[in-house]
């Protein structure tokens, strides 16, 4: 979250919040008319020579990182917080390396998802269109600037980004480079915007989504600031609030298989979004199977939390409550629990689950089966960690975030998600009878 | 729209509205989740038995609908109105056979949609599901009750429906007997639910999604309807508001199949969405064109307002004001412009059009193909009748309705459309480096 940082508006161009804003939504619907047009080498040229520009302005950045570092510092920001927010060279080359891999990308707009002939002799095909505006709303993170601006402009959309307060200096700084490599590629400078004042009026106005112009907001940082944007936005989010994922240890496991999938899921990394959160063993596992994997992860530094069969399994396990089979620790602590047989973990991840990530390990097919069929999440997995929820490992190259809404985007969100479709049809002087 | 009815609430069960529609809500939930495990052949057999039981209730559902017309006749409603409201046993049976239609369609659900292998063995799919729950808030139309319950049923989604207050009896009598089909393939009866009251409170209570009940919000009827639904809808709608179709007749079109498409596109049928509304014809076309179109149309009796070439064209003609571009008529009435080629009429549909269905006329594939790509509306069609618009045509089988949100949905929304989907990863052990 933020550090309450209070800085005077001087970047504020103009008196009327709400005019600025406005002008920004007509500037990006203009721009993504304009995308719509670009072929695939322009977009391309366009996202390198941003890549180009950002390494370029790398003593720009980091002098205007120093200031928002030093104004952090001074309001007390934590050490994780002023890590997520300092950028160095490393930092910069790694930011702008990513933005050449959005680059690279195979361009989605275009292509023909589908195509049939009807008897009359039509021929209709499905083909991607750019989805138009987007909306991100970020925190510290001043990469996002770049990140998200190249995804978006890669799948032909206009971008508005909306910055943390905090990482202001930054993502301005990060921004104008931007601005110098698609003025460089002659593509219009209003294809990304940054909001340009720490207003926080600015998210508000996004959320209502600028008369129209903007089609869809992405949130990208902690759990304040996405369910401000789920709770408010009346236009539509691609998001996740909780990634509450679950691993379950079937009693046809493989021993080693299992430790080696729980061990991952929880602790190759505690605080991204696919780490494992409960541990579900079945009972016809527990004898053979829960005291190692509790110990197992202990070892490892991990907290466990566990129903009273797990408590029974080792003294260090403390006692679990409801709240722990909700919750997202993001840290180095798991929940336990012996369930009976695959139908009652499908019934706990659904009572409990945040419908973002679950894993069964076994060797018994029509279990696996079972648990990827009824599982309703965005990403089911039989025999792999939960934590290759991710869109570079799925082979998207980069991501925006994960989706665990329903409609249009789910999962990692890459660029193909950031684009909508439209039917062209060819007829031959067709009339309906 | 409806005509101004009060009847008394004897049909509201319980004395409080909220409570009865978070029991909706839930149910439908509970449903959805049943609904996804069913096999095609469950469902299809589902569907074919409402449509059995639909047959088997006509006698009840004629004298419900008696009933229904009779006060909205007391109530002076008009002949169109009253014309929407009646069924006959040969409606009743047209509404069985589509019900049958839907009940033969391909399964959307499990089908995969792409599948691929990672680097490291892990095989992933990307794979349909249902999209959960759709609410279905309609208005006269008795037939939309079995419509749009077995199209959300085919995608394996649970569907809550809201009739309109006037047809409430025919639509009670329509879901009794779909319950019973349900009850005979013993599928649970919450999978469609008709709200029980006439209470309009209920329809703002299904806006705000009932606690996240409801996954989406599909409008059936007039304009009034579709735009307070997309006015306060705190959920996605799939809809659209107006269908203000273009046709543009370039220089290179074949003349006798621009008076054929053009004819066609107006005429046809003047009051659906798909009608054209407004004719653009290149000013190298209208020497020669423009007389014989606007002759053509105003024959046909339809009253031509223009511009002052198209006033020049005809004397019948009357002036178009700024109004015209942007307006749906659904009536037989055209507005005509003449425009300087492909890049006005893409101009100009851009600025007044509403992105529903456009279509161009030329023997140029040049121009054609700029037109399609450039043109942001659901349905862009060349040498083609803009009455295309339709699920049916598409070859869809049966639609709900035209979406023109860039979300999602675009078009004409069938079965396919009514799903979501997840991804579905198998591995052998891999964790995460």
């Amino acid at each position: 979250m933020s550090a309450p940082l209070k800085k005077p508006i001087e970047e504020f161009i103009g008196a009327d919040i709400t005019a600025t804003m406005r002008t920004i939504g007509a500037n990006a619907r203009a721009a993504a008319r304009i995308l719509a047009t670009l072929g695939a080498v322009e977009k391309k040229h366009a996202i390198a020579a941003m890549a180009r520009a950002i390494r370029a302005a790398t003593n720009a950045t980091l002098t205007a990182n120093r200031e928002d570092v030093a104004e952090a510092e001074k309001a007390g920001a934590t050490a994780a917080f002023i890590d997520r927010l300092r950028l160095d060279e490393k930092r910069i080359a790694a930011m702008a390396d990513g933005v050449d891999i959005v680059a690279a990308l195979p361009d989605p707009v275009g292509k023909v998802i589908s195509g049939w002939e009807r008897p009359n002799g039509m021929r209709i095909e499905q083909v991607r269109v750019p989805l138009g505006v987007i909306g991100i709303i970020y925190e510290s993170r001043p990469n996002v600037t770049a990140d998200a601006g190249a995804l978006g402009l890669k799948a032909g959309n206009a971008v508005i980004l909306r910055g943390g307060s905090d990482s202001f200096l930054s993502s301005r700084a990060i921004h104008a480079a931007i601005a110098t490599g698609l003025a460089d590629a002659g593509v219009p400078g209003t294809a990304i915007q940054l909001v340009p004042t720490r207003d926080r009026d600015a998210v508000g106005l996004m959320l209502a989504g600028l008369d129209g112009a903007i089609d869809v907001i992405v949130p990208r940082g902690g759990k304040g600031l996405v369910a401000r944007v789920q709770a408010e936005a009346r236009l539509p989010v691609f998001a996740h609030l909780d990634g509450n994922c679950h691993v379950y240890v079937d009693k046809a496991a493989d021993p080693e298989m299992a430790k080696s999938i729980v061990l991952n899921s929880k602790m190759r990394r505690t605080g991204v979004c696919g780490a494992a959160e409960t541990l579900l063993v079945d009972k016809g596992a527990a004898p053979t199977l829960l005291i190692p994997l509790v110990r197992m992860l202990i070892e490892a530094g991990c907290e466990v939390r566990g129903d009273r069969d797990t408590q029974a399994a080792d003294p260090r396990v403390k006692g679990a409550t409801d709240e722990d089979w909700i919750t997202e620790y993001l840290d180095a602590i798991i929940a336990v629990k012996v369930v009976d047989g695959v139908d009652a973990a499908i019934a706990h991840v659904e009572q409990y689950g945040s419908h973002h990530t679950d894993a069964i390990v076994t060797a018994d097919r029509a279990a696996a089966e079972k648990f990827l069929d009824r599982i309703d999440s965005a990403i089911v997995l039989h025999n792999a960690s939960t934590q290759f929820a991710d869109g570079g490992e799925f082979g998207f190259g980069a991501e925006i975030g994960i989706a665990t809404g329903r409609l249009h985007a789910r999962g990692p969100v890459g660029v193909e998600q950031l684009t909508t479709f439209k039917y062209r049809v060819r007829g031959s002087g067709q009339t309906r009878p």
